[in-house]
């Protein structure tokens, strides 16, 4: 009896140590620099997943949300989603000749990227009925993919999907290894972000909460189909934050990650709740790898408030130039 | 080592006797009379988890969605949230005089039930303006689960959260064993179910969908909260049921149980899909241990359509007289 005990023993350290080996001992975040905010994400969620530390979260209760643009992907010189509009209205134009002598489309056909950039409310509004709605969900995700295949960043020449920033991939997926269920919660339009952030950050349609549009149960040929119609259900940018969070997940984050403005209300609501939280914004001071832009700069939208804000309550700031090794996933392949 | 191999072996072996034990002999439906329609579901959750075959479903996309009312549990004589917001009125008249002269408040506070069973959706409106807003979310969750604890229904002398179907209990149960994500889609009130969804239901906040209402960001003494408006976002009921699940899941579900003509357009969308689909009414036609209503009945909402629909697509009409062992879990130990 005593082999058989031993080798079940010698059984039972060998699955333990290499457990060990894939969860305790490699880096879980080898694109962070050492410093403070990368000490501070590891002891969140050490402390918060172990049942005998004081800020243990239950599983069920593990909510992290996350800003898209600026946060995990690149945001200059314009959105992404804009881009894709522009090009499907370029797309579109043919059909529709009056565009030519109607705003906001005939700077758009001009190419007059200083008027494009002082866009209101009402000619983005203007822009996003006229390219994200009348077609089924389906049909313009399959839209949305196909632009994402072809189209290339101006100034990084990369797919836009390649301009996702591997640190912040490496905090995802550490995160959801500890149980995390990890949300995006973006300004960014719902059925534009579902049409990628499976394949791009591992994140499922039903954790996808953004501007959402109206659609409209129809029948098209005896078979059912939801259309997109040209109106705003709910803008999920500042105040819109916490409150669709409320209507999607209906309970509090215990960890926030943003960029800018639009990104306050989130970061207060998850701070508002007892026991440890965390609330990270990413501050684009690399003028040379990425961006800069912010408190400090004319563009941007991380102002001075809400940098005093974040260091009043202690929120971290990122600063991409010094706490991230990488920023590209490409780089590590280059 | 032979020695050590067959310990190994013996050791595998048990194990996997023990998930079979726990997994593949027990009866998963005990409260379901032997039939067709156990048997569908037993085939059902058994193909579609089965990576050999055809009709396998990959876990990140099994969504299974459920009504709630007449559903998972009563709905006669009125809707239980509609209970709730009587209550409500009751013990908030004090602080209203004006009530004493204003429909729909004078009928409710003379306990008219032939004025309150003939509410038109205006006066309804009134009522859950009146009873569900002004709160913070939170405190809107504390009355509601107040209430609960208190309330007894009035035909069954019970609480309302033991008149759950156990029947259903145990479908729910078993799709969540297989890794289905199990959502609640229901024209009642979302902040009103998820109240006690986690508790009775073991489903989590962020699997359940109903009518929501708008919500406010403010501060108070401070500290941010959500408060409830009087003003409704979008009503999660016939048409709204598939549109509200691509706002909140983004996938189409692949199975869907339900029992009125709220019902019909979720259970449509569920079945326009490829691949195998499990779409079931529940038809209430036991009125010895709960309520007969329905096509053959003169109250209730299964329109005689609808069943003709179900039978066209064979959908499974589950009969609670045939069907079901028992009804209420208090059954199992009387």
């Amino acid at each position: 009896m005593k082999a058989n005990k031993t080798t079940f023993l010698v059984f039972i350290f060998l699955i333990l140590s290499f457990q060990n080996i894939l969860r305790g001992e490699a880096d879980p975040l080898p694109s962070w620099n050492q410093g403070l905010i990368k000490d501070s994400i590891i002891q969140f969620v050490k402390e918060t997943t172990d049942p005998k530390n004081e800020n243990f979260i239950p599983v069920a209760e593990r909510i992290a949300v996350f800003d898209q643009d600026g946060t995990l992907w690149v945001e200059q010189p314009i959105y992404t989603q804009v881009f894709f509009a522009l090009d499907a209205i370029k797309a579109m134009a043919l059909g529709h000749p009056e565009w030519k002598h109607e705003e906001p489309f005939k700077s758009i056909l001009e190419n007059n990227l200083e008027v494009l950039k002082n866009f209101k409310e009402q000619e983005v509004s203007k822009l996003i009925a006229a390219t994200h709605s009348g077609l089924s969900v389906n049909r313009f995700k399959k839209k949305v993919r196909h632009w994402l295949n072809e189209a290339i960043h101006p100034h990084f020449k990369k797919p836009f999907t390649e301009l996702v920033y591997q640190p912040m991939l490496e905090v995802i997926q550490y995160l959801k290894d500890a149980n995390f269920k990890v949300y995006i919660v973006s300004g960014g339009g719902q059925e534009f972000m579902r049409a990628y952030a499976e394949k791009v950050y591992g994140i499922p349609p039903e954790q996808i909460i953004g501007t959402a549009g109206k659609v409209k149960y129809e029948y098209e040929n005896g078979e059912p189909i939801l259309k997109k119609l040209p109106e705003v259900l709910f803008v999920d940018d500042k105040t819109g934050k916490p409150e669709a969070i409320n209507l999607m997940i209906g309970r509090k984050p215990y960890a926030a990650f943003g960029n800018s403005i639009g990104d306050k209300e989130m970061l207060e609501w998850t701070n508002s709740g007892p026991n440890k939280r965390l609330m990270l914004l990413v501050h684009h001071d690399d003028p040379i790898r990425e961006y800069a832009y912010g408190p400090n700069s004319k563009i941007g939208t991380f102002p001075e408030p809400l940098m005093e804000e974040a260091n009043q309550k202690k929120w971290h700031v990122v600063s991409m130039r010094k706490d991230w090794k990488i920023i590209f996933p490409f780089e590590k392949n280059p």
